[in-house]
């Protein structure tokens, strides 16, 4: 199968235009009229190839290549949505090159073993309405339509609500396909392929993480008057702790930590503060190792009495599907391309979806590693090279000779 | 000079109903309404006790005792005004124990030797225009009146609308009386005395202050997706510094540092911030002292190249004058007190009139060391062994062979 490289690289262009921002970047917000229009445009290439397009309850589109066998459907694709000030290629070039798939097997004019098909879920990001991965977690049956309908944003809307305004509810489903596997290509919103000038990378799974908020009391005093050896510093005692945690990651290869929040309370610059907040961000690809480190820092923030925290997240690390990784590798090797893994450090669609089906993806170089934000950017020649290794891993998964299920 | 402790008492009951509040404390914000009748009420006293009231082109309030001297005036003193929420004694308790000596000397029927002078300066707490201390300032001559009457509040109102609103302006002064030497009682604010089990202490200056506004830059990514050796923290810059600064007073004796302020940005759980902000406030009675220090944090700051800090006050260290400290000394130990110096963290009036006058200040035991507060609180016994401690050290001053000035 051979894509067309000039197409999919227009069709990137011409979903940046939907809720395009005058600064080159997007705006389309969950559920919102130009979150609608994103998915017409998918929608509406779809039904030009003749093919069959399915929207579910919550608004999650399906297209259709239809197969020799009616089920074991493969499956790729990713989100149209994106946050506020959001870029050209996170999500889009998931979708779009999924589409490009379909439309080169339209174009081969060859019935595949399997039906293909391209997906696009809702409200991937949560910036609107959390929890983000929405659609994909109804797709899984871990959210129901009538929770989903019920969600309320921050801006006083509810999903329902909206879901009825544009008209983007459906009542068709793909579960008489009986999806076997999903890939997913992603920008890789990470510095590593950039660094190491490499355009692809086959990803291991997602990170499993944990989010504490911690909060250390002490007792507010006037910084002129209070002896240092009288004093009950909060900020003293949360600065230690910080100081502690942060060589973590020195001691556990991989273990990412992030201290993103800090806060004093009252903040003022002559009073001791009676209280100091932070956050800690931890994530690591195993399991076993997160939750060895997570052992440590809840023993390090037990060992205080005036240090209290909450987990305020807690997700297990996912590995993807050793054999939908092996099609990913030889889809690689093929394209000519220097095998390399990465372990994906966001949250994305697939991560999800393997709660039910094997899963990959590929990532792409992401300039500077910047994602979120309206400079995002990802190279021609990379963006094809991510589509080119998606349709041959497709082309291999939908072979009725595939390699067996692993794992 | 015998004072009266009840009347004293009395009077501090009474000014603590103007601007009291139902939780107990006292709001009486500078160049208010309460302000101006706070001060009414020590105006009254005075002129009932048949006492000359002068009061100056920006609302201090002065109440003279006539000596057989016009000159070579000895005065005590302090504000009436208030923070927000404050408490009883914070400033009325220095006006009214100087009251209460010249009261005590209209009673004895006795003519000084010099002129006894009662102040009340406004404002000196700041909360509402800035400066602090701005009555003393202007006393002084590092303010004019016209510069004065232009500071405008947080509140859109400006001190010379208000100083008319409320009729507080006067055209008074005392230059005539050639005023020698100045003594403040105050509460310390602070624990030391209150953890010494100590009634009172003689202050023997006011320590040196620097604040510091220290920002760090890095780069914002993603917690998830940024390997370790990839990022540029700004908060893990700061917080290596934070831990740093917080040895110095380890190393320093008697040097008190603050860091009452952090800030992240963004300040999201899961972004690395760009930017890390922090203050220092660093004092030390010894200016040498506090120079050396600085320099050595300044160096600190100066070896990170993402690092830039603003000086945002620099006070030097006042010292007290020696004779005047001398007759406080002599005074606590006829009233059988244990002799003890504190030095002091907050700023006085007396830490300004220091520039024009030989200066003292006597402190009370503070609750707690709790200020600011409306549960501030000096016990009976305190407040009146504070007073009489003034009064014998009044008498002292006020005796044509006073020692003669030292220092």
């Amino acid at each position: 199968m051979e894509i067309n490289d000039t197409r999919l690289l227009r069709r990137i262009d011409e979903l940046a235009a939907i809720g395009g921002r005058p600064d080159g970047g997007v705006t389309r917000l969950a559920f919102s009229e130009a979150d609608r229009a994103g998915r017409d445009y998918v929608e509406r290439v779809l039904r030009d190839r003749g093919l069959e397009v399915r929207i579910d309850a919550i608004g999650n589109l399906f297209g259709i290549v239809p197969g020799h066998a009616d089920t074991g459907a493969i499956m790729a694709g990713s989100h149209t949505d994106t946050v506020v000030t959001g870029g050209r290629f996170d999500g889009a070039l998931g979708v779009l090159a999924a589409l490009e798939v379909a439309e080169s097997l339209v174009d081969a004019g060859v019935t595949p073993d399997k039906p293909f098909i391209v997906a696009s879920f809702v409200n991937e990001e949560g910036v609107r309405y959390m929890p983000d991965m929405m659609g994909s977690l109804f797709h899984c049956g871990s959210l129901s339509e009538a929770a989903v309908r019920a969600i309320a944003g921050a801006d006083g809307t509810s999903i329902g609500d909206e879901l009825d305004r544009w008209d983007m509810a459906g009542s068709g489903g793909i579960n008489d396909l009986a999806p076997d596997a999903f890939v997913e290509v992603h920008i890789e919103q990470g510095p590593v392929l950039d660094l190491e000038k490499q355009p692809v990378a086959c990803v291991r799974g997602v990170q499993g993480l944990a989010w504490y908020e911690v909060t250390v009391r002490g007792t507010a005093n006037h910084a002129g008057t209070t002896p240092m050896e009288t004093r009950h510093d909060a900020g003293a005692t949360a600065c230690d702790l910080m100081h502690e945690l942060r060589r973590l990651p020195a001691d556990v290869p991989g273990l990412r930590l992030t201290i993103g929040t800090v806060r004093h309370e009252p903040n003022l610059i002559n009073v001791i503060p009676h209280t100091a907040l932070f956050t800690i961000d931890v994530r690591h690809e195993d399991t076993a190792t997160l939750q060895h480190t997570r052992h440590r820092i809840e023993a390090l923030l037990d060992s205080h009495e005036d240090v209290h925290y909450r987990v305020l997240a807690d997700a297990p690390a996912v590995t993807f599907d050793p054999g939908v990784r092996a099609a990913i590798d030889r889809a690689m090797d093929a394209e000519g391309l220097a095998p390399r893994t990465l372990i994906s450090g966001a949250g994305h669609d697939a991560q999800i979806l393997a709660r039910t089906y094997r899963c990959g993806m590929v990532f792409v170089r992401t300039r500077d590693g910047v994602s979120h934000n309206v400079t995002e950017h990802a190279r021609d020649e990379d963006v094809v090279a991510g589509a080119r290794v998606l349709a041959r891993t497709i082309s291999d998964l939908l072979r009725q000779d595939s390699p067996p299920v692993a794992g």
